[in-house]
């Protein structure tokens, strides 16, 4: 998408066997580029979320087998790296099955042509996922037009940051939105802050300013009440994990705001780019792990001060005993709808047989 | 209650024509009383929260009477006290109704012997206030003990701050978890950050803290995991406002812990001081006005820096448009009951006419 002007996305090869990514832990304050030259460089890009999203997570993940493969491109370097990645981030599905395609693309040849290989490899994983959300992008603008009253803008509600900075480009969650406002539908979006990083704040609210979006961050409480008194025409939300029957594993307060949609009958849609299908899995709440991070991301918040310095501060008492659960699971009964790169389904085994029949024998035997 | 072994309230007389209050924009980082000597002195901590709650906004109304009448006990400076005192915060019930009390029960002296009676008046406000809140904890001591299970700590859940700092002393929805833990029942307490002021991290760990009991601080977007997950035995929350029909105002999130816990078949209590029901209101989500603050409060953040200096930080994007809703209504079907002085009753007409049945006749009337 556009910052500024210039057209960026949020990972690209730079030419000297390394790869540069925008540091998304210095949004909104600061844009700053870093250069991932090795497998620990793009581990702890991972790990600490310099880069975050599950599509940008997968794509930083196959870079990173590049980079590792560029400085060995043996059997047990190749193993190391996919064993590397896979541990940074235990919930996303993207990052498992960006790892199992370079296990299984790069694997099967010999070590001294691997190094081009996977440098293509990951280019088209970027490729691809563009690709998926541009289509994302197109479907959900019928359900933006539809949702329009008069000449109104349409009010979206969003959690978290699907946004481009959570892809490669374009985003899921605002796939819908930035199609709606390029082809000129007026679009309003309610932007939860998404405690306890406020990717919402700091992110989602960044790049739709950056691409002239009309939006108002509200505190993530802040939504039912907007529900029950008419403001949210639609909700589209990301995520990091879908099982085969429809649930979804999102940001932390997702299943919150679900609620909320289906207590006062507002569409509730989560974009979906069909990678993070977890095929083999049937029940969310049940099955999907949710990682538990730092208690200090909950107790101490960065922003800057009114003189310009990035600050951290800590809001509760010294000492306080804090619980950071990252992800929560939205069951299917919830959702109204999988907005897919195929187009629109039910939260349903059958609904997403219907998109992805190839999968009806995987799920069969699962 | 006690602070470091030392017995306090959050509002005193301190006995020259003054008024103390804990200065509660400086918790949990600093422990300041500020003295009130005026009527302006008690809007304007009414007004920028200096004090909050429902109960203690009531209390400090009162005194603010008596410090407007100290300095003129005439007609016109009772009416401008009243008319002052109500425009601070207009959805908090208490506030009206010290306020009515102040007007008749203080109007019908001649000036001259008005000053008295307003200190006592406050005084009294203040202790009604600390006799209901021990009888609420009495009554729903037996809510935590029929919810634990075996020697394992009850688990309870609370938004923002119904706190001993939300009332004079001992609190509302606290009231049960103070009265447990000194009668030797284990209770742990799930703290729900609530944003955008942060009471919970602030205000509700401090005081919980300073008690000795056992705690953990989440973020607001946390606690559907935990219900959906076990890990919530009860919930119980403060209230600004209740409609005659049990619907219930209250900060903003409420409905959608409400929404969790009726989805996972959580019991969620309302712990209700009868001066904060509204006779007079029967649709909360219609009637209710709901307040609509500064964005400030929600783009920008207050907290101490690892050095010891409390800051602001801005946590948008420079210029980002937000909204801050102080409140949000909980629709009567979704609280599993009222906790009020008088005992435990259904969040319906009947449920609160069977407690007050002194009431019968005005809601008819109305």
């Amino acid at each position: 998408m556009l910052v500024d002007g210039v057209a960026m996305r949020t990972i690209w090869p730079c030419g000297h066997g390394a790869v540069k990514v925008i540091d998304q832990t210095k949004l909104p304050h600061e844009l700053v580029t870093v250069e991932l030259r090795t497998l620990d460089d793009a581990a702890h890009a991972i790990r600490d979320m310099v880069v975050r999203g599950a599509p940008l997570i997968g794509a930083t993940a196959a870079y990173g087998v590049a980079l590792a493969l560029k400085a060995d491109p043996g059997d047990s370097s190749l193993a190391h790296a996919l064993r590397v990645l896979t541990a940074t981030r235990p919930t996303a599905v993207n990052l498992r099955a960006a790892l199992d395609r370079c296990r299984r693309e790069i694997g099967r040849h010999m070590p001294v042509d691997r190094v081009p290989v996977a440098w293509r490899l990951a280019a088209a994983i970027c490729d691809e996922d563009v690709s998926i959300n541009r289509a994302i992008g197109q479907r959900g603008l019928d359900l933006l037009r539809a949702a329009q009253k008069g000449d109104k803008p349409v009010n979206v509600l969003t959690h978290c940051n699907a946004g481009w900075l959570a892809t490669v480009d374009i985003g899921t969650a605002t796939a819908p939105i930035y199609a709606a406002h390029d082809a000129g539908v007026p679009v309003h979006v309610w932007v939860d802050e998404t405690r306890p990083r406020n990717q919402g704040a700091g992110l989602t609210a960044w790049e739709l300013g950056r691409h002239g979006v009309p939006h108002t961050v509200i505190v993530d409480n802040a939504g039912g009440h907007l529900m029950q008194h008419g403001l949210v025409d639609l909700c589209i939300v990301g995520t990091d994990r879908t099982t085969a029957t429809g649930d979804v594993a999102n940001k932390i307060g997702t299943y919150l705001k679900a609620l909320a949609a289906h207590d006062n009958g507002v569409p509730f849609y989560v974009a979906l780019p069909s990678p993070t299908i977890d095929w083999t899995l049937s029940d969310g709440v049940g099955e999907i792990p949710i990682e538990q991070r730092d208690p200090a991301e909950v107790t101490q918040l960065s922003g800057i001060t009114r003189d310009g310095r990035v600050t951290t501060i800590r809001i509760t008492p010294d000492g306080t005993p804090a619980a950071n659960y990252a992800f929560d699971v939205t069951p299917a009964r919830l959702v109204t709808g999988l907005l897919t790169e195929r187009g629109l389904c039910d939260a349903s085994r059958e609904g997403l047989l219907g998109l992805f029949p190839e999968r009806r024998h995987a799920t069969a035997a699962a």
